[in-house]
């Protein structure tokens, strides 16, 4: 693994120069803060667009750089062709695909710059084991980290993209009715969001169980419930929004008292005292106070999202 | 309405001489000190049969005098048929079937007599409009809460039987993906359980949404979805348990903050810092300081239950 001074050393130099292979379009003009923007699957690509839309926007507009991991998924060309096509109806001009089939791959200097380069990459759905299979403890892992934190790029992810954006991931779980140890099992993820764990699909696959049995397990994080066509826009340590047409459940277990550690793995589990707050799109919340326009959140509410709009260590 | 020395008088006539047309077995010996038994539906009739069980024994035991109210059920002679078989096999020595069609026959004497004698009485499944269209402002519904708050006896009620105890009732739910205020009507219930509104096929329905959207209307009562096959025990003032296979969800919206005046009735609602706690079966706490055995529940639950075992004002 290189060392913290050489990937400095290493990033100064694409920071300067243009990434070989693009077409080298001028930077975005404004000075982006780093966006992370968690879609629970199944976002609108037909209508509005409104989630994918406010992707090209954060990543810094029609001509920002953008890719589309696809790691994560079963059919790659497949998933790239359907983004390659909304992407453009949307006007974006600099678009195009990533993808890693195996760590080898994910060492590939030439793929590396283009990650460094990008002004926002969106990773698609699939299965958030294939991605993290590919892309784990990898040059390519540390060059998202690297454009999140350092380049202040935006992050998308759906579906299986967002569940990796996580640290601490849900790789595997059970459609459980009630939560119990054995429902989920964690997995390590991209760490671009660092104290939560991210659920999909959520209100649609009544995931409300798993999700409490992974916060169960790991109550110092939190765990964040995403429904189909919604986003979770995270803004670094600043604000977060929710857009498109569901919700997002947050479940915050650090006051919780739970019995985890003496229940056989399948047993229910007792829950007692989980803060929830559930933000429907359109939800806004900024935890600094130069906006005066956008509401404060409550003090559980506000404990609550300081958590989540923490970032993490740099993992580069 | 009689007035409450009226009603008083009454009683002390009723406790002294055994009720008309019951075989008149000795009370059981034992001072019950009221108990609601809160089940989610579907409890299994033909394996342990624990919660029809401890209906029984918290009634007074085999030889307590049972009814099985069967109100509310669109077939009552179908419903009074299937406890009939499950109580004989329990060992309970008198069982009778109680039914009302109308207000009318919910002023009839004698079956206000019979329902004021009782020790135990068992509410039916079926729709709980159905039961309180007969029972709204009847003597029938005045001698459950006398039976209940004046003789200690236990009331039990499945499904639609168990919605009804609540003072608020959840008269009609929509399947709400995310909670919205037109998701649920409220109606007025029997009011033995005073500060909460009781769903029931929680988790296997998946309500959360619509108990959401009732705590959302009504955030001074306590949210209480209960799952299949599980009962909610309630000892009036005292304590609660959780009996069968699933689990009871509480949703404590006392120091939640909600949009639900400011937005259209089918909007999606927000809902912050809502309190959650799940007890699944084998959960039991005391409130009160006497029995040492028992666990005491976290703050937090403790303020849950002070207001769940909280016996609301007679209405007799």
């Amino acid at each position: 693994m290189p060392s913290r001074r050489d990937s400095l050393r290493a990033l100064a130099g694409l920071l300067a120069l243009p990434a070989a292979g693009w077409a080298a379009p001028p930077a975005p003009a404004t000075r982006r803060s780093g966006h992370l923007i968690a879609v629970g699957g199944a976002e609108d690509r037909e209508r509005d667009r409104l989630i994918l839309r406010r992707f090209v926007e954060l990543s810094g507009g029609p001509r920002a750089r953008l890719l589309v991991l696809t790691a994560a998924s079963a059919d790659p060309e497949g998933s790239w062709a359907g983004y390659q096509r909304v992407f453009a109806e949307l006007g974006a001009q600099h678009v195009e695909p990533i993808d890693f089939r195996s760590a080898d791959e994910a060492h590939d200097p030439a793929a590396v710059e283009r990650l460094l380069a990008a002004d926002g990459i969106y990773i698609s759905g699939g299965d958030q084991r294939r991605l993290m299979a590919a892309l784990w403890e990898t040059p390519a892992a540390r060059a998202l980290h690297r454009a999140f934190h350092l380049r202040g790029a935006c992050i998308g992810g759906t579906s299986a993209g967002a569940a990796a954006l996580s640290r601490q991931m849900l790789a595997i779980g059970e459609p459980a009715l009630r939560p119990y140890r054995d429902a989920v099992s964690l997995d390590i993820g991209l760490g671009l969001l660092a104290y939560a764990i991210i659920d999909q699909h959520f209100n649609e696959r009544h995931r409300l169980g798993r999700l409490l049995s992974a916060v169960a397990l790991r109550p110092d994080l939190l765990g964040v419930g995403i429904d189909e066509d919604t986003a979770l826009v995270i803004e670094r340590g600043r604000a977060i929004e929710v857009l498109g047409n569901g919700a997002v459940t947050l479940l915050d277990g650090r006051q919780m008292r739970s019995n985890v550690r003496d229940t056989d793995p399948e047993d229910p589990l007792q829950l007692l005292d989980v803060r929830l707050h559930l933000l429907p799109a359109g939800s806004r919340f900024e935890l600094t106070d130069t906006d005066t326009d956008t509401p404060q959140p409550p003090p559980a509410l506000r404990r609550t999202l300081e958590l989540l709009v923490r970032p993490g260590p740099i993992r580069g």
